[in-house]
C-alpha cells in the first residue's frame, strides 16, 4: 500500500510519494533541545514540573505542534488530549506510529519522555534526507499525562484511548489541590466531555514503537548505546496504613506508647531485605504523617511502598514477605495496619515478532550489538501492547538516573538512538 | 500588706477587704468546661485545634476576659499578648499568680492547659466561698501560644515576658503558609511592634503557681489524685537531613540507590533503643520527604528528634547515639546527613522553697498524699522558674494520654485539683 503526506509537498491521496529533505528550514536535534529546554524547568531544583494541563504542558503542546506543522504534517489532537502528527493518510491504515510523552514528574529530569518525541521528528528528518519512500501511513504522537505526576495515576492519556481507564473513572481523578481532571482539562481549553475509549484511532495502527532514555545502567554496564524491550516488570503500589495513639512525646513512657512510626521504619528495612533476596526493587518513598508534630508521638504513619520484580511469583513473595513482617511489627507496638492495594500492572510481554524485526532491522548494522532488556518502569507503550504490536527502544543512560535533574544522556548516544529509530522506521514503514 | 479587688465590690484601695461570694451569678467549674468545649474543635477528629493568633484562638481570649470581668477581676493584655486578671493591685508588688494557656497542639486534648486556667477561676471562687482574706495581689494568667503548634517555637508569650526569645526572633518566626508572627498577631488585631521583655511585671510577681493536667501516669500508678512539680526534664529538638539521590523507584537497582529513607528508619529504631537503654524517652514524629512521590526514590528525608532524659548527662548520651548510629547508617547508604539542634532547654528545678512550702501547705490534709515528681513536658513555669519563685501543681490523668482527644482527666480529680489550689492561693496570698 502507498500512502500520501498530508498537506504538504507534492501530495496527492494515493500517490506513491519521495518524503522531501526540509532539513535546511527544520530545526535540528540540537534545536529541538534548546527549545525545549526552558519549559516547566524549575530555577533552584533545575528539575522539570510538566504536568498535565498546566502551563508547561501547554507550552509543550505548542512546540509539539509546532515541529508537526513545520514538517507539513497534519496535526490531530484525539478525544483524550493525546497529540498526533501524521505523515501520510490516518484512514489507510496498518499505520507505524512512533513518539512518547513531554510532561514529567515532580522535578523530573529532560530526557524521560522528550527524547523520544524529540528523536521521532529527527528520525523522520532523517528518513526524508535518505529519500526514503514510504508504504505505510507513519505518526508521531505525544501521549498525555504519562507521569500521573498531578492526578496520580500514570498513562492517562493512553489508558483512555486504549480503554484501560473509563471516562467515570477519569472524571473522579483529583490533584493535590482538589481540582478534577475534568476542571483541569476545561481550564486548558480542552472537553472533558468528550474523553473515552478510541478503538478506530488504535484500529488503524498496526505497530506502535517508542523511544526512551534507559531507566537503569543494564546498557551502560554492557558497553551499549541502544537496547530493545523485552518485556515491562510487573509492578505496583501498596499503601500500607500504621494507626497509633497520638501522645505527647515528653512524657509518654516508652512502655505505654503505640507509636507508629516504629513500625513504619520496620517495615522500610523489610521491604529492602526481602527485594534482596528476590531481585527485585521496593520502595518506600512517600509518606504522610498525622499530627506530624516534633513533640507529637503520632497517630498515623501512612506510607507507600512500590514494588516491582521480573515475574509475578518473585513480585508476590517480595510484597506478601513486607506485609507479613509489617503485620508482625504493628502487633508488636499496639499498631493497627491496614494495607491497600492501589494499583497494579502485571508483566507486560512486548509483541515477539515485532520485537524480533526490530533486532533483524537493527542487526544489519554489524557494528551496533543490541541486547533485548526488561524494564521496572511503565510505559505507554505498555498500556498499548495489550491492543496493538508495541515496541521499545532504549538509548543508554550513563548513570542509571531518572526522575531527577541528574537524568542524562550523551549527546552521541542520543544521536545512535535516532538513527536506530529511523532504521526501525524505515524498515517498517518504507520500501 | 493588705490589698483591695479591681473594679467590683467593696474595693477601696489599700482596704482589707472579705472576697464577697458570687458563685450564684458565676459560672461554676462545669459550666466554664461547657463554654470552652466546642472551641476551636474539629468536627471529625473531636480534638482541638487551638493556634496562636487564630479565629479559636481569640474565641479564647474573649472566654478568659469574660471569665475575668464576671468576677470583677481588673482585666489587662500584656505587650506580649499574655492575658491577666488582678484582684488588688498589680502595684503592690509581691503578687501571686496562678494561671495556665489556652491554646492547644494539632488536635490536642481539652485539659492541656484550659484545666489551669479553669482551675484558677474555680479556686478564686472557692476561696471566696470560704471569705478568704487576700493580703497579696492575686492574679490569674493565660499565657499566649504555648505550644508553639503555629510557628514552632514553645512558650513564645512567657519566653518573650522573661526575656528569653527577642523581638526580633519572634519576628522572624513563620507558619506553615508562611505567615510571620507579626502579621499574624496584627492580623488578630494586636501590636506585633510592642513585644518584648518586660520586667517590671516579672519584678510584681512574688510566685508563680500553675496547675496542669498529669502528662502520663506516675499518678495513676501510685493512686494519687494531686502531685507536686519537682522539675522538668531537659529536653530539646534536633533536626536531622538525611540527603541522598532522587531516582526512579521502578529501575534503579537497589545496589546504585542512595536512599535517605533507609538510614532514616535505622536512625528511628536506633532512637527507641538508646532511649530505653538510659531510661529517657526519643520521639521522631515529625517528618518532611522530598520529592515524597509514590514511584521515587527521595532526594531528602528531614526527621525531628524529640528526647528527654530525667539528667543532661543521660540525654547526652541518648542524643550523642543516636546521632553516631545515624551517621554510620547515612555512611553505609552514601547518603549526606546533617544534624542541627533546633532547640534545647536544660533542667528546670523549680524553687524548691516554694516547693516544700506547697507541701507544707498540702500536708495539712491528712487524706490527701502529695507526691513530688518530675516531668518530661516544658511549660511556661519552666519558662519564668529562671526569673520568679515557681511551682507547679498535677492532677491524676489516668491513662497517661495527652496531645491526643483522649486525653482525660475525671471530675473528681480535677474539683481536687481546685482544691488544692485554692489551699495553696489560701496559704500564699490570704492571712
Amino acid at each position: 500500500m502507498t500512502v500520501s503526506e498530508g498537506g504538504h509537498g507534492n501530495s496527492a491521496a494515493g500517490a506513491q510519494v519521495s518524503s522531501p529533505t526540509a532539513a535546511g528550514s527544520l530545526p535540528s536535534f540540537q534545536e529541538m533541545w534548546r527549545e525545549l529546554r526552558p519549559i516547566g524547568r524549575h530555577p533552584d531544583s533545575h528539575g522539570y514540573r510538566r504536568y498535565a494541563w498546566t502551563g508547561a504542558d501547554a507550552e509543550c503542546r505548542a512546540w509539539f505542534r509546532g515541529q508537526a506543522e513545520a514538517r507539513g504534517l497534519a496535526y490531530e489532537l484525539d478525544r483524550n488530549g493525546n497529540q498526533w502528527a501524521w505523515l501520510g493518510d490516518p484512514a489507510a491504515g496498518d499505520a507505524v506510529v512512533t513518539g512518547s510523552h513531554l510532561d514529567s514528574v515532580p522535578d523530573g529530569g529532560a530526557f524521560d519522555g522528550p527524547l523520544g518525541v524529540v528523536s521521532s521528528f529527527a528520525a523522520l528528518d532523517e528518513l526524508r534526507a535518505r529519500q526514503a519512500t514510504f508504504t505505510r501511513p507513519l505518526a508521531i504522537v505525544n501521549f498525555g499525562d504519562e507521569e500521573g505526576a498531578r492526578f496520580g495515576l500514570a498513562c492517562v492519556g493512553s489508558r483512555l484511548t486504549a480503554g484501560q481507564l473509563t471516562a467515570e473513572q477519569a472524571h473522579r481523578l483529583t490533584d493535590g489541590d482538589g481540582v478534577t481532571l475534568p476542571r483541569a482539562m476545561e481550564a486548558a481549553g480542552y472537553d472533558p466531555d468528550a474523553i473515552g475509549p478510541d478503538p478506530e484511532r488504535l484500529a488503524r495502527i498496526g505497530a506502535f514503537v517508542e523511544l526512551h532514555v534507559e531507566q537503569g545502567r543494564a546498557l551502560d554496564l554492557g558497553g551499549d548505546r541502544v537496547g530493545i524491550a523485552s518485556a515491562i516488570w510487573p509492578h505496583g503500589r501498596w499503601r500500607f496504613d500504621f494507626r497509633g495513639e497520638a501522645n505527647h512525646a515528653g512524657t509518654t513512657r516508652l512502655g505505654d506508647r503505640r507509636d507508629p512510626m516504629l513500625s513504619y521504619a520496620e517495615t522500610v528495612l523489610a521491604a529492602r531485605r526481602e527485594a534482596e533476596l528476590a531481585g527485585a526493587v521496593a520502595t518506600f518513598g512517600k509518606i504522610v504523617v498525622e499530627p506530624n508534630g516534633v513533640n507529637a508521638i503520632p497517630s498515623l504513619v501512612r506510607g507507600w511502598l512500590d514494588s516491582r520484580a521480573a515475574d509475578q511469583a518473585s513480585l508476590d513473595t517480595v510484597v506478601g514477605g513486607v506485609e507479613q513482617a509489617a503485620r508482625e511489627y504493628a502487633e508488636a507496638h499496639g499498631v493497627d495496619l491496614a494495607v491497600v492495594r492501589e494499583s497494579f500492572t502485571p508483566v507486560v510481554e512486548f509483541d515477539h515478532a515485532l520485537r524480533d524485526e526490530l533486532a533483524r532491522i537493527l542487526g544489519r548494522d554489524a557494528d551496533l550489538k543490541v541486547p533485548v532488556l526488561g524494564t521496572g518502569a511503565g510505559h505507554d507503550a505498555g498500556i498499548l501492547s495489550g491492543t496493538i504490536p508495541t515496541a521499545m527502544l532504549f538509548v543508554r543512560n550513563p548513570t542509571g538516573v531518572s526522575h531527577s535533574p541528574a537524568e542524562y544522556a550523551a549527546e552521541d548516544d542520543c544521536v545512535a538512538g535516532v538513527s536506530a529509530l529511523a532504521d526501525v522506521l524505515e524498515g517498517l514503514a518504507c520500501t
